[in-house]
This record gives C-alpha cells, structure tokens and sequence, in this order.
C-alpha cells in the first residue's frame, strides 16, 4: 500500500494526542474515514473551534470564552477564600461536593522538576498576585495528594505564608467507608497523626 | 467550573475516537488547549483534510485520493494473482514481506455476525465483481486467523471456487523462531496437519 498524503498526515496528527501511539493513530485514522467520517469532521471543527476561542480566566486561570470565567464573576461566592487545584477536572469535583463557596485558581499542572515543570509553568506568579489583592484571606490548597502535588503544595504554601495569608490543606485521612485492612499504612499513620477529638 | 461551550463540544468529539471514554476525551481536551495549540490546529485541520479527499480505490477499496490507488496501476504487478486482506495495515505487512507481486482487495472489515457486520458491510459484490475480471486467475486470502477472519476467508472462498477461481489461504503453522514448548497446542495440531515432505 502506498498511504495516500492526506491520510499519513492525519495519521500523524492523531500522535499529538496523549497516550496515542502510531498503532493506535493508524487505527484511529482508519476507523474515522471507514466508519464515522461525520464525528471526523465534527472533531476537526471543534478542535479549531476550541483552539480559536477558549483562554485563561484572567482572575482564575481556567479556560473560558471570556475575559473573566463565570465563577469567577458569581457574586454569591465568598471571595476571601481562594482554592488552589492542579486541573478544571479537579475544581469539577470539588464543586460537586458543594462545601466549598470561595474562589479558585488552577495552576494547570503541578510541580514536576524532573518534568522540567518549575514555578513559572504553573503561574505561580499570577497565584500570588491573585491571593494577594486584600480580599483574600485564607488559601486551601486543594492540589492532589500525590508527590508532585504535595511539594506543589508545600512551596505555594511557604510562598504565601510569607506574604501574611492564612494557607490550609485538605485533610488526610481515612476515605469514608474505608475498612482500616485496605487501607495503605502511610494513610493510617497520618490519620492517627491528625487525630481529632470527638 | 462552569465549562465552556466549544470546551465541552470538543470533550465530546474527541469521544468518537475508538477507545476514548469521557476521562480520556477530558484529559485529551485540557493537554492539547493547554500544551499544544498547534498540534489541535493541525488535527483539525488534518481531519476535514482528510474527510474531504480520501476515498476508496475503484479496484481495491483501499483509502485513496484518486480513483484508482498507485498500487492498482503499477504495471510491475502481476494482475492474475489478488490477494484479500482485512485493513490497509494488513495489506502494508504483506508489502513488506516483499513476497507477493500480484494485486489486492481491501475488505475494510471482515464478517462478525455478532457485530451485524454482514456480506454486504465487507464489499463482497465489488470483491466477486473484481475477481471475476477474467484477468484474475488466483485468489490468496489473507484474512486474520481470528474466528471472525477464519470465518471470512471460508465464506470468499466458497462464493469465489463457485465461480470457478483458484483460491489458496496462506499457510498455518509455527511462527519463525518459535519453540514449540511455547507454542500453543491449536497452532502445533496446525503444523502436524499441514506437514510438508522436505
């Protein structure tokens, strides 16, 4: 088979996705052109739709359509609270537990030197000139329990304590519903740790 | 979050890609918006690119932008002997071997009853049309050897012997470089069976 220059060409733009590989790119290609060539041309112009028109929230950092993001101009939030969180998938799940009222900033991505992500990936300094403008008065830091997300959390910690703002940290602990013989010992140490009076 | 509009049509789409569920369309949405801008360009433009000018050969129903693929009009060909493959991707692993100069026909599929996928859904008509061209005298099959293509390759074979062709499958047997203590026992019962006087 001599591959027709269209079709490598999609070929080879598929690999841009993450975790798509040339075997998976190949049957991707061929699965679009033989069996849904209307979800490919329904894919092609969302993804230069989205690339045109979706940005950064100036306030959150988000993607939105506008200058500001819309929970980012809901005047029923608590704007003395501010929530930091690695991705929009994780500030979705916080909103869904609806404890929490305040703002947020998305630092899209965390920490990861031996990824060569430093601070200025991560809009840090955008981070503090968000917590930073008076009306903010405590940062929970909401970035993932792992590694990367920890030292994340730390240096932004260090970083605000050092302007005066209050900084937390969600609780570490047992998951509810845990039973203590699943759950890893690192979780039951700082469990007991932080063991809280009833 | 409140997601925006041309970001959640772009989650959406990217879920018509085989094997892509909603995490994955998610995390395929933020990485390429947030990472690379010009690689979403490229796919959508790749796509409608694609979308508009691939078609399907003529002869051989392989992807192509002209009527006839290059394979097809290449006059080193032997246009007596055809053989029948499932994808492209097979018919790209024989023209490696560099052990077959005929022609080819390109299922796009292979029969799976289960799957509702029929005679007609494989091009079977264009196939009896092209290989009763009174040019073609050999038909090899070289469908899977998976149910679905053991099924395929005796369903064209009996369709093609009523109409008198010579049809040949290629041959089972232990892989090169195979032991046989690893080999499973289906494929060894295979070899005994087809044993060759040498």
């Amino acid at each position: 088979m001599k591959s027709t220059s269209n079709l490598d060409v999609l070929t080879e733009a598929l690999r841009r996705l993450p975790g798509v590989g040339p075997k998976s790119a190949q049957r991707m290609a061929f699965h679009l052109l033989q069996h849904d060539r209307d979800g490919a041309a329904l894919l092609g112009r969302a993804l230069l739709q989205a690339v045109e028109h979706v940005r950064h929230c100036t306030l959150c950092n988000t993607f939105t359509e506008t200058a500001v993001c819309e929970t980012c101009l809901d005047p029923e939030r608590d704007p003395s609270l501010l929530c930091v969180v690695e991705t929009p998938a994780d500030q979705l799940m916080i909103e869904q537990t609806l404890t929490f009222k305040g703002l947020y900033f998305v630092l899209m991505g965390r920490l990861s030197p031996l990824d060569g992500i430093g601070p200025k990936d991560i809009h840090l300094e955008k981070l503090i000139a968000r917590a930073t403008d008076g009306v903010v008065s405590e940062v929970v830091l909401a970035t993932n329990f792992t590694n990367e997300g920890e030292a994340t959390a730390h240096y932004i910690s260090e970083m605000l304590k050092a302007r005066g703002l209050q900084v937390s940290r969600l609780a570490r602990g047992v998951p509810v519903g845990g039973e203590l013989e699943y759950v890893d010992a690192g979780t039951i140490a700082r469990a007991m740790l932080d063991r809280r009076s009833t």
